[in-house]
């Protein structure tokens, strides 16, 4: 493929995939003449993957090459590959919580994976990312928003059981990890939707449905659809 | 409050305080001589929010901004209220899929909501999100992972009652609205730490996991803990 091919094909205009080369996120192509280099379909592929972590998941290019850097590092077995790329995945913030709000955020988490029996590395940055929200909306007097850590971790165990059945019917390492960085980074997306659209359902009070459904211009569904 | 005040009670740097106001995110402080300014406890409880919506959720000032606009726009009803402000915290994604892949993708969401007799309306943000979601698994040729739109389903109908459950114990329209935002947007954070402590725990295989404890530095625990 020349480039202008591979721009048509992944949707990327071509000064976009000149910069993701030079940020060293896309190889460079393989060069025919001084001025003319060819690419393939790997090209291609890693570049529809980087335009849908840009433009959908809403990622930054460091967070990108960060991802990409761990689904191709050396890993001894496919349980550390598969652990370097859901590590990179989890987002990192930089909010600083008071000590005291830290330190009782620290034992609702350490509880709460001890109520599960969930077996967790010390170093997990999911463990530290669920202490900083716990943090963060203590430092924000929302005291009553803390029990959804408890409400959510059920829900959260069925969604991982559905992650890791799709993920293991992969046939190669590579694929499964490409389905961890996929997976998890627009899994999040999706629940989000998905969890944005139970809401909308659920927020319409049961008694004025009809109504409701045509004052906001609700498609109206028969009584008898399923619930 | 003396803006040094402020900035310590808040975490806040003064000249990113001062940066806010420029920017329309935070009231300007109550002059009381030509350069001295007044501040009370709405605005730190204010810039309290804009650090956690900033540096948990890693939002954008423009994020930001539209957030809290929806917040405090006028609002016909309660319902109105609740509404723009959970449309306000969905994630926008400006990625352009294939023709066919987003006409695949816009009947799967379609049958999804259907299938679960969910009340949406079709401006819905979330939908318009599961569906940009959908077609851009379908263009990376992810098409195992589409069935997770589906198994996640259930699990999010459970996180937005608990969400509804708690944003509907709030005694006011403020502080619902308020609930709304914050939870919504650090709920999606909380989401997705528990689902990778909940992933990074049924990764461990059933039979070597004392082992892998070992070998991964996980704090091994007696086999009589709760699973």
């Amino acid at each position: 493929l020349r480039i202008a091919e591979l721009s048509r094909d992944s949707g990327v205009p071509v000064p976009t995939i000149k910069f993701y080369v030079r940020e060293g996120l896309l190889d460079p192509g393989h060069l025919t003449s001084p001025n003319q280099a060819q690419y393939d379909e790997s090209h291609l592929r890693r570049l529809k993957l980087i335009r849908a972590l840009a433009e959908v998941a809403g990622l930054s290019i460091a967070t990108i090459r960060q991802l990409l850097a761990a689904a191709s590092s050396p890993a001894t077995s496919p349980r550390d590959a598969l652990g370097k790329a859901q590590y990179a995945t989890t987002p990192r913030y930089d909010y600083q919580a008071s000590e005291a709000s830290r330190q009782a955020a620290t034992g609702q988490a350490e509880e709460l994976i001890r109520a599960h029996g969930w077996r967790i590395n010390p170093n997990s940055p999911a463990k530290e990312l669920l202490t900083g929200v716990l943090a963060a909306l203590r430092d924000l007097g929302q005291d009553d928003l803390l029990s959804l850590a408890e409400a959510y971790a059920g829900p959260a165990e069925q969604i991982a059981a559905a992650d890791l059945t799709v993920i293991g019917a992969r046939p190669t390492l590579d694929s499964q990890l490409e389905s961890v960085i996929i997976g998890t980074v627009l899994g999040d997306t999706l629940l989000a939707a998905l969890r944005r659209l139970a809401e909308e359902n659920a927020s319409i009070p049961e008694g004025v449905r009809p109504a409701a459904a045509v004052a906001m211009g609700l498609r109206p569904e028969p009584d008898a659809s399923a619930s």
